[in-house]
């Protein structure tokens, strides 16, 4: 076990991160990114121990994390070759103009770091969205010092991935505070952090009264932070007519191995599944109920995370007009998520605001709703989530403008005939969305995008060539794409 | 006179924009563009009046007035153009690759808007920064109807630049809503705007304490939302010594200029000028005072700021070790702002707050610091500004590359031998920078990144190309900027 840190360590910490920031700022794009790719190397290094530590902690098969730890080094090593790109600056030039009344000046904009940034972790995913995961990527690559608060879930395994990234910064010469690694079981770790005068960004993933306090916290500040904090979702999932006439049993076998995808304990699980009544609904919930019959109990991340999944889903099931579809035919053992799928109707849903709650675990929920004025109804009072799909042909979309526009209103990520799970590391996915998903839905925290909640811009105002940075030279010495006098270009002035 | 909307006319207004945005958000950015192009066409069709009601309100002059009309002409205009340019909406894309594990769907990101934004006018530009300006202009571009609360110093004014956009609504067959203006003097009519469920974000230009209160308020709703408050700065100027030695009289007048333009009522205004001990700055300070004498007080926008003005200035001059170093020698009329110059040593502005703060008018002070490292310390206790500018040789900046960090960490436009009045609208502008010049570094509120502020991405999972957005479709119909896998381009796929 290891002891919350005190305050004077916490300030320490800050302390250091700020020292450190005024050397780390001034890394090129390319020490950045050698910076992230050796975190990378550092977490191969750190091998089967790694990947034994999280399993004893995190209850995680071995092939998951293996997997997970893969997922982590790619995105360091992605978001990296994203810092060197460069179009994450957006690079601005408008040149001087003498003729006009008033002068115009020479402009030049581009992104810098804001300062040192604390990033809370997920208990769900010990690599991907923890220590070393994209909010650390990110705001390294934004030119941030990082301070991680190890989830107490998985503190071993973050204190291993911690000692990794220190072993990078090692090798790649930066300064001691770039990074740091504090512990912490009470909230007023979490509270010391982020209020302290020196931190100016914050990242998180985890509840949603976990990130709220945060927010909170940061916003009562003297000065104001940004604080993006991933909150969960519900997750809707919008079954059309002629789709589920097509393929109510497919999409519904698909939609099992959804829903108990790692005990389904991930964010973007499918905890709502809306239909209109009639037979093929009818047809779609038995064969998903069969299917999840027959899907054994998983352990769970952590007793903490199955006791609440055991009360949430005890508490949905007991809801009046609830009625329990299926659950897994297989004895559960301790600290395990049994597979369970509920239904209720319309009505039930628009009146108890029980039923919009995330249950986290292998759970979903059924909405029967009696047509299609109804499922409009019932959309307009869902609140913000990550994605939202539509299991529909283009005929039911295009039939259907208002209610796919009105989903499209609430949802981060839009998806047709697909899983929600699965979170694809690339420069198109947003990992965000109105809130409560998300406290800034303008913002992503997956993909390289996710640079620019920890950097803003600076606008260089008449700056002669040899003194601009060399993102903003003239000569274009780092060959990024700048916007120059209106036109999208990589040519030099 | 105007009536302060009542509660029920605030409501009836955020419904009417909450239907509107369900049509307004699938305007084409052509679409977009003609209704902000139309704007522009009907605020110089409401000709002399228009200027003259300004006049009468503001106390500014009319060749200042028909500038800044102009102006907001050029900033609908430009960001029309922008707007349809669509860089501005971040499009990308990555292909699917069925040969991963997992399959790699389609997905393909941009950015839509938020829904209505609230629109907070400043009393000193009745047009740039109002009912038609720069914040009404970028969330009509995102695709976000708009509800501006008329700023009670011009609300005549205000009113029939209202009208003049809903004529242009009317013309281009705009719904009802898409536009709304309402008048309050009361902080009740701002709170009701800012707490109201389907306010999606706030535009905000003026004082700390409203912009503040703005930000308060939209943070401790149910579902907080976006509040980009610009506040105000006092835009601190340093001199260097080797730049002092060349051309103290130079700058020295240029200054005097950039403190009394329009009467000191810019948010750019420089009211802070530090430099180190010794006869060329000495030589500085008596050439600047000695051209403020020279110059004439002015009519300030209203009574509020004048006497505001008046206590500030007071304030300020009365605080010990400050001295008085010049006064208009010209007599002030009732509602004038008399230009002054003060000055104090380091020691005295970093033991004394009330010297750091905004005097909202043509007043500046002049900081000696008595070395390098007292000027640096100052700089370390500067909040952020706006803007900060380098009167400096190549010399001054390349020998104080500690001092020049520490200047670029806290200002948003970094300004080399030049004045930080005049805000030039283009994309590398930046206007905006680290709490409290603003609620958010890392937007703007001059340029069309402006536009970025009321729009959040969306990603499309797996749809089929003839459902996507035209911006995302396979053919690239709109011919505009996309990253497509990675790469910059305009090509199709």
């Amino acid at each position: 076990m290891f002891k919350d840190a005190s305050s004077h360590e916490i300030d320490q910490a800050l302390n250091n991160a700020w020292q450190a920031f005024h050397q780390y700022r001034k890394c090129s794009l390319k020490e950045r990114a050698q910076f992230m790719r050796s975190i990378a190397v550092e977490l191969e290094n750190a091998g089967d121990e790694l990947i034994q530590t999280a399993m004893r902690e995190t209850n995680l098969p071995e092939a998951r994390l293996r997997n997970e730890r893969a997922r982590t080094m790619f995105q360091l090593t992605s978001y990296a070759d994203a810092c060197e790109r460069g179009e994450w600056l957006e690079a601005r030039i408008d040149t001087a103009n003498a003729s006009k009344t008033p002068p115009k000046p020479d402009l030049r904009k581009m992104l810098i770091p804001l300062g040192p940034v604390v990033v809370f972790g997920a208990s769900n995913f010990p690599f991907a969205y923890s220590t070393a995961g994209g909010d650390t990527a990110c705001a390294f690559a934004a030119g941030c010092p990082v301070i991680v608060k190890a989830h107490p879930a998985h503190a071993q395994t973050s204190e291993l991935v911690a000692q990794a990234i220190l072993k990078a910064a090692g090798k790649c010469n930066l300064p001691n505070g770039v990074f740091a690694h504090v512990h912490g079981v009470s909230q007023e770790v979490g509270k010391a952090l982020v209020t302290h005068p020196h931190t100016k960004a914050v990242g998180f993933t985890g509840s949603y009264l976990g990130g709220k306090a945060l927010f909170d916290w940061a916003n009562q500040r003297k000065e104001p932070i940004p604080v993006f904090a991933e909150m969960g979702s519900v997750n809707p999932v919008f079954l059309f007519p002629e789709k589920l006439k097509q393929s109510a049993v497919d999409v519904a076998k698909m939609y099992a191995g959804s829903i108990t995808l790692g005990v389904g304990q991930f964010c973007t699980n499918p905890g709502l599944i809306f239909g209109i009544e009639g037979d093929e609904l009818q047809q779609f919930i038995t064969t998903l109920g069969n299917e999840i019959k027959a899907i054994s109990p998983g352990t769970m991340l952590h007793p903490g995370i199955s006791k609440n999944y055991a009360e949430n889903r005890a508490r949905a099931l007991s809801q009046q007009q609830v009625q329990t579809v299926a659950i897994s035919d297989a004895q559960a053992a301790a600290n395990q998520g049994i597979p369970t799928i509920a239904s209720a109707s319309g009505e039930a849903f628009l009146n108890n605001p029980i039923l919009h709650q995330e249950v986290f675990g292998p759970y979903s929920i059924v909405i029967r709703c009696k047509d299609k004025g109804e499922l409009l109804e019932v959309v307009r009072h869902l609140e913000g989530q990550l994605t939202a799909t539509l299991m529909a042909t283009e005929k039911d979309i295009t039939d259907n403008d208002e209610l796919v526009e009105a989903v499209k209103n609430i949802c981060g990520r839009f998806i047709v005939n697909g899983v929600p799970t699965g979170v694809e590391v690339c420069l198109s996915m947003h990992h965000g969305g109105p809130f409560p998903a998300t406290t800034d839905s303008r913002f992503t925290s997956v993909g390289a995008d996710g640079i620019k909640r920890f950097a803003r811009p600076i606008a260089y105002q008449n700056w002669p060539d040899s003194l601009l940075p060399e993102e903003l030279k003239n000569n274009n010495p780092l060959d990024i794409w700048r916007t120059v006098n209106d036109v999208v270009t990589k040519a030099s002035l």
